[in-house]
């Protein structure tokens, strides 16, 4: 697992070294620190704004479409969220050095299982810049440094944001090391990134489906999955079809590319006559393209048919895939097999058709009438979102502060040793 | 992340579809399995002897050492305790289903965060036939389907204890599926198991570094890796010495080649000329060889001198590094530089002193005063265990039954749809 690449080979002695004092700072420590960067975002602001144009000329140059110029773009009310962000970080509880649980073992050994941060932690991430004070701001609340590797395209905002930060924190008090940033956005680079076991105990992509897949492929260091949706609305026979309109109304169109938007609705056939020409008519309006089953064209003119490409694909976008299914267990089967484990919905009022979908369905995030769009640290109530895993180790679903700790079991006797070899 | 191998495909397929039943099988459905695999463990003793005696013979034949003979070996006894285990397996609470906390979120939704299985289960792993059963019964209790991969050696062994626990599940009433050996033992069908990201959500290597090492570099499947375990004990000035030697010898000669083991002692200049001559002794009448530092080759004249390498080494034998250090700090210094984050203990009477130590080394356990020999599921009372984690992710320490689960949020609401797009 040796590279040969100095300056990673920097990168990570240098956070590792900062991980090591960041784990036993105190909570006031880096509280203070937090407070300092939220500072500096807003006094360098002109700084940041300045590199962003540089960002964004060279993109508006390459002729990108106005969706990623929008992500790339920073104004000073996006860096006063970034600095809100920071100073809310600040006041959220720190969850280093609890211990969740402590007992008795054998022969008495008394054990503490404590929230210790993960180490050293890197974050492979796209364009939008703001990411990058989010995620430092998360790693140092938890204790853990961090590497960052943006992209290309923001790499002159980035270097302006982890400048400021980084000299927030050593000011602050904190050791040299905290937040650092990869300014070489080769790939060559980026797949020894992804190698450095011996410095990094974690790596967390963010971003499309692409990205995602390059790093579990290429990845040695542990890697949590973020963020791929391919999410679904069942509207069961039962279900009260005003409130189903709302939810999947809101769940595709409120924000169509996030990745908790629904990206295929199921309907039950016996609600199908009634409640297919209604959702059609809605989402015409808010210009969503219907790709429907058979029975779905039969009742949305305007709809095309739906290939089997359609039920497996995050649109993203203003395209929804519509399938009738004969049964609920028809349902569950379906999103078992196209689902990508994020988010899944039914609306019904049926109690015992409720408690089989929670129970059979394989997701992160399980719901009865309420919209998909609440998958969100913030939604569920964790003050902070580092991105939704979807995977199973580790963390599932939204990843707040404690899904940035591990577990140190502390363990006290007075000269126990060990009796038995066996169990 | 496709395969060609069809019988790889063939496992997986199976694996996945009985990990979707057996997640929502009952407590009792599970341990009525649990309690059939243990008779059939016994009633099916003459086929399992006989077959181990054919790998018996085969490892024999190719001139292995004893120790990996034994190893190898099982007897009326062993299997006799590999059904205790399976008994044993079936009177622990199950984890599964178990809400840890419910709360309400935005807009007054109702979040509950249960534990579910993991899925599917890989697990590779050498010689010891016992493993076998031990792994499949906790896969089975924690509601996972398993496909294991034990060594060529056992194969004839495994793949008797297989047919009879797979047989009995299926009596028991739960889907075929749930316990798999993948007898093709080629490296190259070793390779593409590591990489069935769709099918496996989760691989556990269990043996040597070396297998650890291929797994992890070669694995797009996330991994747990277990037991690597260079321990350190630190004697400190103020350490009661009879407490310190009773708990070096158990931790260095109860059972060398086990990952607790002690491999390097620090002894606190302080003490040195004290202890290392009391010490030097005691060793040498269990027969373990010493390399030390100048100092440890002053005090104890079999010493040899300890290399660079030495102090890096998990020897699994009856040989011991020794070095003497000035300050606690250097003791803390050269356990996390050397250490492999499994186990490290301080023998201390100073209160400050146990308190920096438990605080600033990086390990799975940090003990004071016990031998590390008690890092184990069974000493830590979790009952069972699974192997050892010494990565951050998902699980580091002794890996019981909840280490097995992941979560599942189940979101219960009355027609929520999301209001705010930004936090």
């Amino acid at each position: 697992m040796v590279t040969k690449n100095e300056g990673l080979i920097h990168l990570g002695t240098l956070a590792k070294q900062a991980a090591a004092q960041l784990a036993t700072a105190s909570s006031e420590a880096k509280n203070h620190a937090l407070l300092a960067m939220a500072a500096a975002l807003e006094k360098g602001s002109d700084k940041i704004l300045a590199a962003n144009a540089l960002d964004m000329a060279a993109e508006r140059e390459k002729g990108q479409p106005a969706a990623i110029l929008d992500r790339l773009l920073l104004t000073q009310d996006r860096i006063a969220d970034m600095a809100d962000g920071l100073r809310s970080l600040a006041a959220l509880e720190d969850p280093i050095g609890k211990v969740d649980k402590m007992w008795y073992g054998a022969q008495h050994i008394q054990i503490g299982k404590m929230r210790v941060p993960l180490g050293v932690v890197g974050v492979i991430y796209e364009a939008r810049p703001n990411v990058t004070s989010d995620v430092a701001g998360i790693c140092l609340k938890t204790g853990n440094a961090v590497i960052l590797r943006g992209s290309a395209s923001a790499i002159h905002s980035n270097q302006v944001i982890v400048a400021l930060l980084e000299t927030a924190t050593v000011m602050a008090g904190l050791p040299e090391g905290c937040i650092q940033l990869l300014t070489d956005t080769s790939r060559e680079t980026a797949a020894q990134f992804m190698r450095m076991n011996e410095y990094i105990d974690v790596l967390i992509p963010r971003g499309g489906a692409g990205l995602i897949r390059s790093v579990v492929e290429g990845a040695t260091v542990p890697v949590i999955e973020t963020g791929t949706g391919n999410c679904h609305i069942f509207v069961d026979e039962s279900a009260d079809l005003a409130m189903a309109e709302a939810i999947v109304l809101n769940a595709k169109c409120q924000r169509p590319g996030v990745c908790n938007a629904m990206e295929t609705l199921l309907v039950h056939k016996a609600v199908a006559a009634k409640f297919l020409p209604q959702i059609g008519a809605a989402f015409k309006q808010k210009g969503v393209e219907i790709r429907g089953d058979m029975e779905t064209c039969r009742y949305i003119v305007e709809a095309k048919k739906a290939t089997e490409e359609d039920y497996a694909t995050e649109f993203l976008d203003l395209i929804l895939a519509v399938k009738t299914v004969s049964s609920l267990e028809e349902a569950i089967a379906h999103i078992n097999r196209y689902g990508t484990g994020h988010s899944e919905a039914i609306i019904t009022q049926n109690y015992q058709n409720s408690r089989i979908f929670q129970q059979q369905v394989d997701a992160a995030a399980v719901y009865v009438n309420a919209s998909t769009r609440f998958t969100d640290g913030f939604q569920f109530g964790f003050g902070a979102e580092i991105g939704i895993s979807t995977q199973k180790l580790h963390a599932r679903g939204p990843m707040g502060l404690e899904e940035m700790t591990t577990c140190k079991y502390i363990v006290m006797g007075e000269g126990q040793i060990r009796a038995n070899v066996n169990r």
